[in-house]
């Protein structure tokens, strides 16, 4: 392992699927000199509903691929794989620098909503874990959280239901018992706390009220990728045109489809190369 | 591998989760003097979006355990391995009886709606390789077959969400558009060609005409594994109560607590037993 990455290595991007690619955009748009490497768990989808300790044999696993392909950074583009495994893949993978994406969207919360009363939507690992809980407490003990698991916008954020009618049906089953009450205990602040729910936010703000901020992980994670590189001068000097690799571990033609809609570009079966971990 | 099993042996059912706890549910309910031994592979669920390989793969690896555990015949209790992996498991498993639900659940529809314009619900991946489609048109040449993917509807059942308007509307976005159209187009036929859907039936009857009959799988299969028994001579004697043994590869919590909608019957985590395949 070498102690000193180069900057033209890529930065790894991890997740269970497609939905850390609103985390891949997010990096892609503050740093577009960057060359990204990114791989989705395809084939063991979705975390959020297996155990800790399934999830974290299964990060290890990607990301010592990742390791082995060579990257300089790595990115966990999954709210269930960083509220789990963080600082066993950090420790694990030392000295490569490791970044979840709880961290950053807690402390983008807090931001907006200084003694918020957060709401945090996410699997039902990641809900199990409260670790969303535990990093805003950390970051701001006047906070108060609750955390909802909220599994079918998963499947209806995959089926592409992001508006309509049928779209706010849905998300707005899960969160009108939690906008009900008096308004001093009704949430101002919901956080979406995987990766899937960025597509479903016009729909999610169509049952609530404009005071109520939303806040993602994605752009706040790549705002603590640009730091770290900064800090650790691993940037990538101009030149050549940035590469993006996207890898999977089952279904290249589901990931094109399904993964082009989180990117926000069309993919082509073609553009992704299956690996076998 | 034994040429003639114990008749005290149990029946394996096998699937990629909890849905084929419906199927399980209807051959206690027709075979109540029978042992069963089911196993759920949760740690790599859902099938219904993988592919074909992947499918084969764990589908082998499953039930190569419940032959190990000894089992007198296996039932492939999930649509899409059905579909994937029937003629490869029956091969494998050879001298085994080795049932899979899509034959008889195709049967049953074709009994009921000879020269049926049938209408598949199913997951991607059984829709995808026209399972259903094939099994009809063999039974039945005048039967004609829509096939439609139906995710959320999996998320949805798994949910709970099995009545009131939500569950109306997100089966009703898949159905409505399939009932439009001249009535001599429309579906007269519905096959519930997921082990998921069974506790849908309501939600989807809400949505269509009375006139339109409602297939499942799991009464059926039931009755296929009576009468291989009986051919073979394998039913169980009267004697000690029957015995049902659960296992799954993760997550014996959530297993109990969605399962037991499936199973009609309350589960607790101490009831299943993990596996590592």
């Amino acid at each position: 392992m070498t102690n000193k990455a180069s900057p033209d290595l890529p930065i790894g991007v991890f997740d269970s699927g497609v939905g850390g690619l609103t985390v891949l955009k997010a990096i892609r748009e503050q740093l577009p000199r960057e060359n990204l490497l990114y791989l989705g768990d395809t084939a063991r989808l979705p975390y959020g509903t297996k155990s800790p300790a399934s999830v974290l044999r299964y990060a290890m696993q990607a990301t010592a691929h990742l390791r082995e392909r060579g990257v300089k950074m790595l990115v966990i583009a999954c709210n269930t794989a960083s509220a789990v495994a963080l600082e066993d893949l950090q420790r694990a993978l030392a000295p490569l620098p490791v970044i979840g994406v709880v961290e950053p969207g807690a402390a983008a919360a807090v931001s907006a909503r200084p003694a918020g009363r957060h709401l945090v939507l996410a699997t039902e690992g990641t809900v199990r874990l409260g670790a969303y809980g535990k990093a805003l407490r950390r970051l701001d003990p006047a906070a108060s959280v609750r955390e909802l698991a909220c599994e079918l916008m998963v499947a209806q954020a995959e089926e592409g239901w992001t508006g309509g009618d049928i779209a706010t049906a849905i998300v707005g089953e899960y969160l009108r018992p939690m906008m009900a009450g008096p308004s001093a205990y009704q949430p101002d602040s919901i956080i979406l706390g995987c990766t899937h729910f960025p597509i479903l936010r016009a729909a999610i703000r169509s049952v609530v009220a404009e005071s109520v901020s939303i806040t993602d992980s994605a752009g706040t994670t790549a705002s603590v990728v640009a730091r770290e590189l900064s800090t650790r001068r691993l940037q990538r000097a101009d030149g050549a045109a940035a590469t993006l690799r996207l890898l999977a571990t089952d279904g290249a033609s589901r990931f094109a489809r399904v993964g082009g809609t989180f990117l926000g570009d069309a993919l082509v079966a073609g553009d992704i190369e299956l690996v076998d971990l």
